[in-house]
């Protein structure tokens, strides 16, 4: 079963790339040659396949699109109006944090100036609405129609996550509950779009379209909460950032939140000292020792758990199922 | 007539302004709350409306809509959706072109900080998006989907005008054909599709539709050429920006291209010396002697003509007809 996905897998990647490349390609004839190589550049596309970056989202929705009966070509422009949608976000992302590297190369503003990168980060905003019309030619303007809403939809959360996210960095009581909140618009809004416009382009019924947004979305709050894990405690060289980084930059993360909240030595120590590599170690094995790294993992566990059980309700082919099986264990077995 | 078209204005402005208050009040509660103040603050909402902007976008394009039989209440929410596209890019330009004031008041970066300022962009771009969902209640999914097509088609070009304006920043030598490249996209796409898209709301057939949106690209293109004869030529009070200071920030607008192209002297000061006050001003009455002034002047004419002779062939209401005399007219009278 393993062999099989991943063969799958890569047909869904070289798929997702040759695409891309043709888009932008048709986009950005001279005299656009700088915004074509930012897109080149951003995307990885002159990177090799493996390293272009998981495309989790664009494979969540292809599964989804042909568990429920829709042909691959056909489902591929709303997968890559999504990969767009994030790969904007890194982009703008990286302005407002002041982010200098991402996956392990300089980010699009440090290599192309703050003006250049922003307005790139517009164009391929937009390129997600220009793809997303290449589906008027298979399919109903109702289905049509209903894609451009959910797209907006969803990146109206994407925003408010993110304005959330970055008023937190002034704020030095944040509710559990807020951070869900934020993760929700953040992250999980787009992994539930992911899902649920597969299902809207089969065609089947609002509640079912509901029921796959539920699982995309519970499955992005576990991706999240995972990366905040990997953000303290993951490899180095698996993230291409260095560990304990969230501490070091004092991010708002789950694992700083709960820290935060129930142990004041972590709470002084945090807010108030200057932050030094070690004293973010020690921050780090103070977590661990006051039982929050396991907390974070059982909330990841949890959530991917409940992922799966709608999962199992979902009305969609039998092999489909069997892949978004694997992506969510991957998930579930990466967090143990 | 004039007291006529006023009176239609008033009211178009203060539709306009209703329902951006309560399409904002509504998407941005508690604890959304700066993403609100920024949007009523970008947008004026809490100055009295006269000081509002003149809102010429959804003017235009309501009246177009009007012309072809819509009724003006079923037209507001893409009317609206332009006017955001319109004030995002603004918001963004700021940042890209280091712009400190807007409208008199400080920039929203300047006021809210880079972060808050870009990812509020975004959102006020995606608001576009959402706003032309509403028309999926009034007008058959054809029409609703060509619309966001539309839209994104604009925002398209919208963001490779920009690209070029900045990239002539650091290019010695741009030719005229460029100039209008970058004009059509920076500026004219929007008007373009202000007109377009009232004809499309209305039903009219595809040969009407581009006919409509060349009225608003020739509307365009003049309408900037005006805004650079103003950047040199126009009253400080007026813009609320200081006069010369296109010359002052080296922007390459048409009157300087001109000076560029035939006027050695020119050349040499404006791109080898030290900049200051007096230096513009002098390079300001350089193109007026020259008869640089003139010709920028005469161009604008000629395209309100065109723009003009196109209105005159438009299957448009005999009212409506008159109030986009009117518009134009007033572009090319405040340009003699």
């Amino acid at each position: 079963m393993g062999k099989q996905f991943s063969a799958v897998q890569k047909t869904y990647l070289t798929n997702i790339q040759d695409y891309l490349r043709n888009f932008i390609d048709l986009q950005y004839p001279a005299p656009y040659d700088e915004m074509r190589n930012i897109f080149y550049y951003h995307l990885g596309l002159r990177d090799p396949i493996e390293k272009q970056g998981k495309r989790i989202r664009p494979l969540l929705m292809l599964i989804c699109a042909e568990g429920v009966g829709v042909k691959k070509d056909e489902a591929l422009p709303a997968a890559i109006a999504i990969e767009l949608i994030h790969n904007f976000s890194l982009i703008h992302d990286d302005i407002e944090d002041n982010g200098d590297i991402r996956r392990g190369k300089p980010a699009v503003w440090k290599k192309w100036g703050l003006s250049q990168g922003l307005n790139a980060g517009d164009a391929m905003f937009n390129a997600a609405f220009l793809t997303i019309s290449s589906l008027g030619l298979q399919f109903p303007p109702e289905i049509y129609a209903r894609a451009y809403e959910l797209l907006s939809e969803t990146c109206n959360e994407l925003t408010k996550g993110q304005y959330l996210d970055m008023s937190f960095e002034n704020q030095d009581r944040i509710s559990i509950e807020s951070y869900f909140q934020m993760i929700e618009g953040k992250t999980a809004a787009l992994m539930a779009c992911s899902s649920e416009m597969g299902a809207l382009l089969g065609g089947v019924d609002r509640n079912q379209q509901k029921l796959f947004r539920k699982f995309g979305k519970k499955l992005g709050v576990a991706f999240q909460i995972y990366d905040d894990w990997l953000g303290i405690w993951g490899d180095e060289e698996k993230l291409g950032k260095s560990t304990v980084g969230d501490i070091r930059e004092r991010k708002k993360s789950y694992p700083i939140l709960l820290g935060l909240k129930s142990n004041e030595t972590f709470r002084n120590r945090f807010l108030t000292k200057k932050m030094s590599d070690e004293m973010a170690l020690e921050l780090a094995t103070a977590l661990k020792i006051s039982g929050i790294e396991k907390e974070v993992k059982a909330t990841c566990i949890k959530w991917t758990n409940e992922a799966l059980d709608i999962l199992n309700i979902l009305k969609c082919k039998h092999e489909q199922k069997e892949y978004l099986k694997i992506i969510t264990n991957d998930l579930l077995i990466r967090s143990r």
